[in-house]
């Protein structure tokens, strides 16, 4: 059992089982576990509810640590915000924890409609809640939250897609490939049947130094924020804090995420018509790319906010590119507070 | 022998010795051979002649057929234009083609100063040329480019730096070490002492993978253009052309290359003062990122031109990214034709 995944690592999370999940793949996990973390009470009419689900590599802790506080936007004073990790990322169902024949390279594959499907059925079996006050996510946690809002659009009232899209594009396939190949390729990967995380070391720094290329962005690095971060050239930022992040985490869970990461695409719902599955949203949504992201790219983002009936495009701006995700950038962060603040309290159908 | 880097695939070239070369790094290249390509004609006083060196993987044959060419702006009935392979890339002297201590991993590191020297060495010993009416080149040209003018002021007359840098960036330094990664890492890359580059299939073919992610951009796979130029899907683009264009190559000559690549630093020649180094510069100089390239960025060069005397910005339209050098972009190669006319045109110190 790897300890990064632990509650004193991540913790406080509630281990909630909501029973089998039949995949779309066609498999089923059988006793499906989500990996909740609550903060704030539910009002009397259920209708405070903020669902927040995670991105890749990510948990509950950092959407915590983060985005959520008395103060900010995502305040627990105010709302019930839940955040449900993903599946697959270690807390969670995931190929980590889960015995049998579903154990490590046994895990299905999963995807971002999985999730939602699984998130729907904890929110209105568990927690009987029948409308989401805002569903938000930064990238998988956007693919999520425009999943919910194409799936199930009388239930969610608003949606912020942060640094994420609706359908993944070729590009950024391509780029999950090969952060995916990193891993793989290392012969002690040995088809997932590793020792443990330490023994793949190797393809995970190379894992890590695809997303130190891609994850922030050459203004980032050529304004020195790495150096600004405390760390004192490329290769120890890349040594030391990339590297470090990703040593510890499962190799089968990283691609579980990144398999399911390939492939979120909201026209999964309409035969392919993606103009179709965003005509269906009837949230209030941000689409709120950061502005220097190399893979959810602005442009990317602002083609699908076109096809949003009721959305505003509302861009980030951040030289810390993707990885802004992280909080690196407090000036983002407050920009990213105003926006939701005036989410929340707009109007919704 | 690797039948690649043959006359019949990118002849016609000449082979020139220009004796040992002594190399930045300390070791020494004793029987140094250029290949050189040559179009057109030196004017009687040699004052017509342009000098093209060649990116990473490049050789005089693509410089010929991309850019050269009777009513182009580098027009052989007008210039003598000078194509010489750079050190490494499988025509002149590199790791492929030299014998005895110096073949295969044994090839030394190689600098980007050490190409401009060879080249000078080769201009006024074998050529005696004293001037260059234009020295141009993209990505590793354009850091041969930068060296020329910044080392050999006077000689340099004119100066077009398209898609590359003057001082090479961190982030471009990090990307290079993923190519690097990607071909050392196959287990049958065994140090350098693979049988043959189809030995190193899966290794180049990653390699390959993390050129297609960087080498293009995001707009141009939105915009669906490696469909437009006939390939049906990103699989299809990546599994034929991309990965069949570095197939042949050798692996030790592309590492001899990427080494090169991430250390091009005209700064070298100024203890490490970029400022001062560019500011030696006396060419009329162009600076021509291209609009959509991932890693050689618009606001990279920029900040470089403002510190070139005699320069103006001239960026380059294209979603085709950095790849755009490829030739893929026919409105692009205009717009590179028109500066490079205007450019042609314009008095010189």
């Amino acid at each position: 059992m790897n300890n990064y995944y632990s509650q004193e690592h991540h913790g406080p999370f509630e281990l909630i089982n909501i029973g089998a999940l039949q995949l779309e793949e066609g498999s089923c996990i059988p006793e499906c576990q989500l990996a909740v973390a609550v903060h704030g009470t539910l009002n009397a009419d259920k209708t405070n509810a903020i669902l927040v689900p995670t991105w890749y590599s990510g948990t509950s802790k950092a959407m915590e640590q983060i985005y959520i506080g008395e103060g900010r936007a995502l305040d627990p004073a105010k709302y019930c915000i839940i955040v449900v990790n993903q599946i697959g990322n270690g807390l969670s169902s995931s190929a980590s924890n889960t015995g049998g024949s579903l154990a490590g390279p046994g895990f299905p594959n999963v995807r971002i409609g999985d999730d939602v499907s699984a998130q729907h059925t904890l929110l209105t079996e568990y927690f009987g809640i029948e409308s989401l006050a805002l569903v938000l996510g930064g990238s998988m946690g956007a693919q999520q939250t425009y999943e919910w809002a194409v799936r199930y659009p009388d239930f969610v009232k608003r949606a912020a897609a942060i640094a994420g899209t609706a359908r993944n594009s070729e590009h950024d396939f391509l780029f999950s490939e090969i952060l995916i190949d990193a891993i793989t390729t290392d012969p002690a990967f040995r088809a997932g049947l590793y020792g443990s995380s330490a023994a793949v070391a190797a393809g995970l720094k190379r894992h890590a130094k695809v997303w130190t290329l891609m994850g922030w962005s050459t203004a980032f690095f050529r304004a020195e924020r790495h150096k600004a971060l405390g760390f004192e050239s490329m290769q120890v930022f890349v040594d030391s804090f990339m590297t470090n992040y990703f040593a510890a985490m499962d190799p089968n869970n990283l691609l579980t995420m990144a398999w399911k990461w390939q492939r979120g695409d909201v026209s999964r719902n309409t035969g392919g018509d993606l103009a179709a599955a965003l005509g269906r949203i009837r949230a209030k949504t941000y689409v709120m790319p950061i502005s220097h992201d190399q893979f959810f790219t602005v442009d990317d983002c602002l083609s699908e906010q076109k096809m949003i009936p009721n959305s505003e495009f509302r861009p980030l701006q951040s030289i810390d590119g993707h990885l802004g995700l992280f909080g690196t950038d407090t000036q983002m962060l407050n920009q990213l507070d105003a926006h939701l603040a005036e989410l929340l309290s707009s109007p919704t159908h």
